[in-house]
């Protein structure tokens, strides 16, 4: 079993100490100068857990990498540049070296990828693998959930479906016969791309009005835009991924269910005025972001439909 | 099973939204006002394992608290106030409400005794009980663990040895006939007191040198000192509870073993200029914190001795 220090040398082997910080990887907190001044504090936590997040088939790399993605999504949908991540890890008495030496590389991808710094963290004994990855950053403007108005348009960056059916394929619950669907759909689970250029480009020119990642699923997170934002969601279409839309040997129903209720998409849902509409499709074309407009808001009180009919609220909820 | 917006919900309930806070709990990210200008940002994480860090007869909101104590013990050796803290939750299966009620409620104690907002966090479900805590805040200057010069003086708040000793009654390791002396380890192990005000004040007039919490035992923080600072140190005695040193059934080498090699003290490791001593013993009259100097330092190269002999590196290191 790999002790404390061990791990901590480990990452400063592969990482090397943070070039932008006070403090030096070692003491008791991390400290790092503080951005212009009037920009807002912002920090975020997301926890991996080896059994329920990290599917058979996924290296302990991309966990680690997923674990930071999952922060960088959410800091993509507030239009927020992340500047440093801790990670607290807690790992099952059987890991090696070697082991560990996977986990420090994927926040080395991470950190290169997306541009942070990864200043502090901890660790332990545990009986799963745990990575808590805290993710923090300073930003000017700070997009909420719950600033929709009427008569907006709602829209997507991406597509919607390919991670869930990706991971029914890592579990073996689904068969599918198409190799380039199968390619997709386990990409699309094992390295997700959250759109952090796109948000900081529409958050920075303040271009959207409410906005929230899609990972708990796409039907949740048009429930929360509404239901915050006091307004009623009306779908035109369902972003489902091309791939799967024209997959025949999955049900119409089936196709839905991934878009709506799948997650793990790391997409941005938001709204914008229909006058900004054209500058945020420009924003796509200029980060290489595909963005679809799938609906509108209406006067309501925090209801989605699609075709008329009120789209179900449920979605990936931990412990359901 | 208790779903992470049941979760949320009990967290809004018990503590209520923060106070000076520009966002609200729910939403993707937390976000704050910064402080003033050239304050430097502090971040540290720290995660506590049911099966490693929480002994038999410690209470689960008892354990959450000591989650944060574990935090505010660092900053409070590095002098500066948190401001907030994150909770990252991992719950096993069988966790029903009142369990997490619990969980929340030492949170409260916790915000409520330290000062501090509960600003987030995330819920999940793991084999083991987790309670991640990340603490941060701003703070003008920030001690180090590698400032020691040589001929500075070595101190300690409080004394050593209790809460060791309390771990070894809970766990049935150690039978001890003095109800007072159980009494006393029981409540160091299981309600823990960081030294929070005497942290901020000597840190706030620059009267330490170095500093470290002791958590991980006291031979381990003297060495850490040593070592980064590049000096040696001379110990004159070893700062053993006194209800310990005068209890007559432990051998003088176990009171030794716990003092110096025990741990989860929390207690504050420093050294100072002799000329500031006599304020910094002023500053432990003001704060009703116990101090005494244990030590001194000289040329050297990261060692430690006591009694003209080398004190062993060992401690509490994670996973040995």
């Amino acid at each position: 079993m790999v002790d404390e220090l061990t791990v901590i040398n480990m990452f400063l082997e592969v990482l090397g100490q943070p070039r932008k910080l006070f403090s030096y990887i070692g003491d008791d907190v991390a400290w790092t100068r503080k951005a212009v001044k009037r920009d807002k504090f912002v920090i975020k936590v997301d926890m991996l857990v080896g059994k329920t997040d990290v599917p058979r088939g996924m290296s302990l790399r991309q966990a680690a990498r997923k674990s930071v993605v999952a922060c960088v999504s959410d800091f993509a949908c507030k239009g927020v540049k992340p500047w440093g991540a801790l990670v607290s890890l807690g790992l099952p008495r059987g890991f090696n070296e070697e082991h560990v030496l996977e986990i420090v590389n994927g926040f080395k991808d991470a950190r290169n990828e997306f541009g942070i710094e990864i200043v502090g963290g901890d660790t332990n004994e545990a009986s799963d693998l745990i990575i808590d990855c805290i993710m923090f950053g300073w930003g000017k403007n700070v997009i909420r959930r719950d600033g929709a108005d009427t008569d907006e348009y709602v829209l997507v960056t991406g597509d919607f479906g390919l991670p869930p059916l990706g991971l029914d394929i890592l579990s073996g619950k689904k068969k599918i016969k198409s190799p380039r669907l199968v390619e997709k759909a386990l990409e699309a689970v094992l390295y997700p791309r959250p759109r952090l250029n796109f948000g900081l480009v529409v958050g920075n020119r303040k271009l959207v009005t409410a906005s929230i990642d899609s990972s708990d699923g796409l039907a949740l997170s048009l429930y929360e835009i509404a239901w915050h934002s006091r307004v009623d969601i009306l779908l035109y279409e369902l972003p489902i991924n091309e791939n799967l839309k024209n997959y025949s040997e999955l049900s119409e129903e089936e196709k839905r269910e991934y878009a709506l209720y799948g997650g793990e998409e790391y997409e941005i849902v938001f709204t914008c005025k229909p006058k900004d509409a054209q500058k945020i499709m420009k924003v796509g074309e200029e980060t290489g972001t595909p963005v679809k407009v799938i609906g509108r808001t209406v006067e309501g009180s925090g209801k989605v439909y699609f075709k008329g009919e009120v789209v179900e609220r449920k979605g990936w909820i931990h412990f359901k």
